[in-house]
């Protein structure tokens, strides 16, 4: 057997291994056998542990929890979404929890901060050094979904002055006093004397230039710093424009704060595809897909009364018409048709305009022209789907007058369906919801409601 | 005015001037000035010349594509989606695009090689030196949306035994050579003599260690890394679990092949939100917003299509009981409420189950009990709403036997809701569909053919 035979089969061999302990694992959480659960899990990292713990039921999850070391429950804590980590902090002795959550870096603390409880929190900071402390009371008065929630309060920073040894040398001091570097440290901030942000230099620079050139003879200044206000869907965008590692966060008056980095901007992405895939069901990401029952089946019911609510006006609408369908009961075959085709064209609309919203694409000068251009395509489909409907219609009741009115009423729906796609999440945007989230629902209730009544009352107008 | 005040205004202004130039691009690309359009971007970085582009009408758009920079015009392309880097491609002579693509890092240009005209590609690779020639017809093996096609197949590698010294001399030589450092390099290889990787070693350690020690005193094997046949969703779960920033990426006998930067991946996880906000349209993220009307229409009819075949097959059975609504018009008014409540419960098992498959949630072993727990929460919310939907019914019409049948269709429907919710996203995985494109979709066609078919049947069979 060669070398390069044995390889493949070492690696064949770690493959094999892999998927048989991730079969193990899923039937041990599928068992609810917490022993073997934490077994399998150790060694393995925060996020793995995080992910197995979430797809327990949440009786063995807390067993298994308590078998997962203390170094490690920090940081699962911080990767577990809403519901499950408070549970997991619930079911964890203040003591425990000390030891877990003290050793976190301040912007993994703060972003659990609010679940942990008082006399916790209270503990670890009486623990924390003054200059720390202080770092993360800073921290704690920016919202967690901005960049001041983001950033990570404890930058490297030199002057434009200091020789590239010099830089290094503050890099080897940093590291000697916290005895590791930042995370993700690609680059060092320059400040002046008023702690005013400047620019960065490359960590690889400090390599592969003279050592004795000056910082600012290899400063950076693009792309700017981030403001410490904006929100982090902000963040996430201008990341990814600019393909940035980590970035300088300044107040108003451009003083040096923190820095983000790249890791936490794809936390941020990964939770917007997730409450994308969420959006229209009333659940949002921070969801326990496993919670108890009985919680599970609350959060889901609200919003099925309100699709009840919904759905009963659209009800109501079709009684007014009873007398209409007594008398032509082809209304109530075709009434479907007619509320579906504003629906999923104005599915269409809503979707482009909730994506032209993301990409930062809406602003007040183009409003018009993004309703004018939906208006347009609505019409053209309408008049294609006018003929066709018309055809199905008359092929199938033989009426042309029925045939006249459902392709009439087709074409109304759809671009009503148009027209409200593309304002409603202008409008929710403004109002400060997210449109993403429920959008959908207002716009099919519009469509339904408008499509039988619409459909109904041109029948009982021009039919009757 | 102190220094302090004359820095607050200068950012402001700063921001100011900001706001005003955006307003000043967005009236610009409404009146379609092209002219306009290409001077305030000049200077702006590639991606939100894309944006610029990507939102104005393909006549204009052109025009100000050919005032661009042509140093900037690669870079342009790479973030373009699609349809709109299709038409720059088309409007762009032959010329222009060798001198805009050639610069381009080798995994940049393989993202938009298969959109390039044959005689580009064949005139830029035959201007590549013999080395950079093999390392793309190496990328060009990979499929886009794997491993092998998101890395740069040009990595900095060192070996164990070398010194810390060497290592960043190895740097130096490759910035010499190359012009500049790899993009986001946090870390160097660590490969032996047969090009087999071991590992890596920080850049920072570099700096911070002693230079005489050896590479494998600072050797980093954990996290491992990449297999080049994995999909480029598992390499963004992967970066996301383990906060990477960059990862080797090897063959099947442990070679190094190449490395991954965070900003594909960041550019990944973009790509997913964006299909998951226009999943159910028949839209993708590839489609051009600002596409002439008549394509844009073409695109949409599609969709409109497939619904309104779905809707006459939900209309030719509510058909079936013509006899039935002719006596019972109640039934016409609430069978929309029926096949409603089926589709909301149905969607958000739908929601649950693909964010389970996303998560790497769902194995062989544990779907059973994903059913099963989702039909357990079904049950619960078919039990709460079959009570308040009868007492409706009974309010509404006075009749315990229509409130009975309303009741027992509405219980029915939910259950199928959910029951085809969970099992239609693990069907479409299996088949190779991504089921958040087209699940809801097939999901609303049955749980509305089945709402309509359930109560009209029941009340045919038990209320005449």
């Amino acid at each position: 057997m060669s070398a390069m035979d044995a390889d493949t089969t070492l690696a064949g061999a770690d493959r094999a291994a892999d998927v048989r302990r991730r079969r193990a694992l899923a039937a041990a959480i599928d068992a609810g056998d917490a022993d073997a659960v934490a077994r399998l899990l150790d060694g393995a990292d925060a996020s793995a542990i995080a992910d197995a713990l979430e797809s327990m039921e949440p009786g063995p999850r807390c067993s298994a929890w308590r078998q997962i070391a203390p170094g490690c429950r920090g940081e699962v804590l911080v990767e577990a979404h809403g519901e499950v980590r408070r549970q997991l902090i619930a079911c964890t002795s203040a003591d425990a929890l000390v030891v877990a959550v003290a050793p976190l870096d301040l912007d993994a603390l703060s972003d659990i901060d609010a679940d942990l409880p008082t006399e916790v929190l209270d503990r670890v900071l009486a623990g924390m050094e003054a200059k720390r402390r202080r770092r993360f009371d800073l921290l704690r008065t920016h919202p967690d979904d901005s960049a001041g929630g983001l950033m990570d309060a404890d930058p490297v920073a030199v002057r434009p002055g200091d020789t590239l040894a010099q830089a290094a040398q503050a890099m080897r001091r940093h590291c000697a006093e916290h005895g590791r570097l930042p995370a993700h440290l690609d680059a060092l901030m320059v400040t002046d004397e008023d702690d005013r942000y400047l620019g960065r230099i490359d960590v690889a620079d400090l390599l592969v230039r003279d050592p004795a050139d000056e910082v600012r003879s290899h400063l950076r200044t693009a792309p700017g710093p981030i403001d410490v206000a904006i929100s982090a869907d902000d963040v996430a965008r201008r990341f990814g424009d600019l393909n940035l590692v980590s970035s300088a966060v300044v107040d108003d008056h451009g003083r040096l704060l923190g820095r983000i980095t790249v890791d936490d901007v794809v936390d941020i992405l990964r939770r917007q595809a997730e409450r994308s895939q969420l959006a229209n069901t009333g659940l949002d990401e921070e969801t326990d897909a496993f919670a108890p029952l009985l919680v599970a089946s609350r959060q889901r019911a609200l919003w099925l009364g309100v699709n009840l609510c919904n759905a009963l006006v659209a009800a109501w609408i079709i009684s007014l018409f009873a007398v209409t369908i007594d008398q032509l009961v082809a209304l109530a075959v075709l009434m479907p048709v007619v509320a579906s085709m504003g629906g999923v064209a104005g599915t269409q609309s809503l979707a482009l305009a909730i994506r032209a919203i993301a990409l930062d694409q809406v602003q007040p000068g183009n409003r018009g022209r993004l309703l004018r251009r939906e208006l347009a395509i609505g019409g053209l489909n309408a008049a294609l789907w006018a003929v066709v409907v018309a055809a199905v219609a008359m092929a199938w009741f033989g009426s042309a007058a029925l045939a006249g009115v459902f392709s009439l009423a087709v074409v109304l729906n759809l671009l009503s369906g148009v027209f409200a796609g593309t304002l409603i999440p202008i409008g929710l945007e403004r109002l400060g919801v997210d449109p993403a989230l429920a959008g959908g629902v207002v716009l099919v209730a519009l469509t339904d409601a408008l499509g039988f009544g619409v459909f109904l009352g041109l029948g009982t107008w021009l039919l009757l």
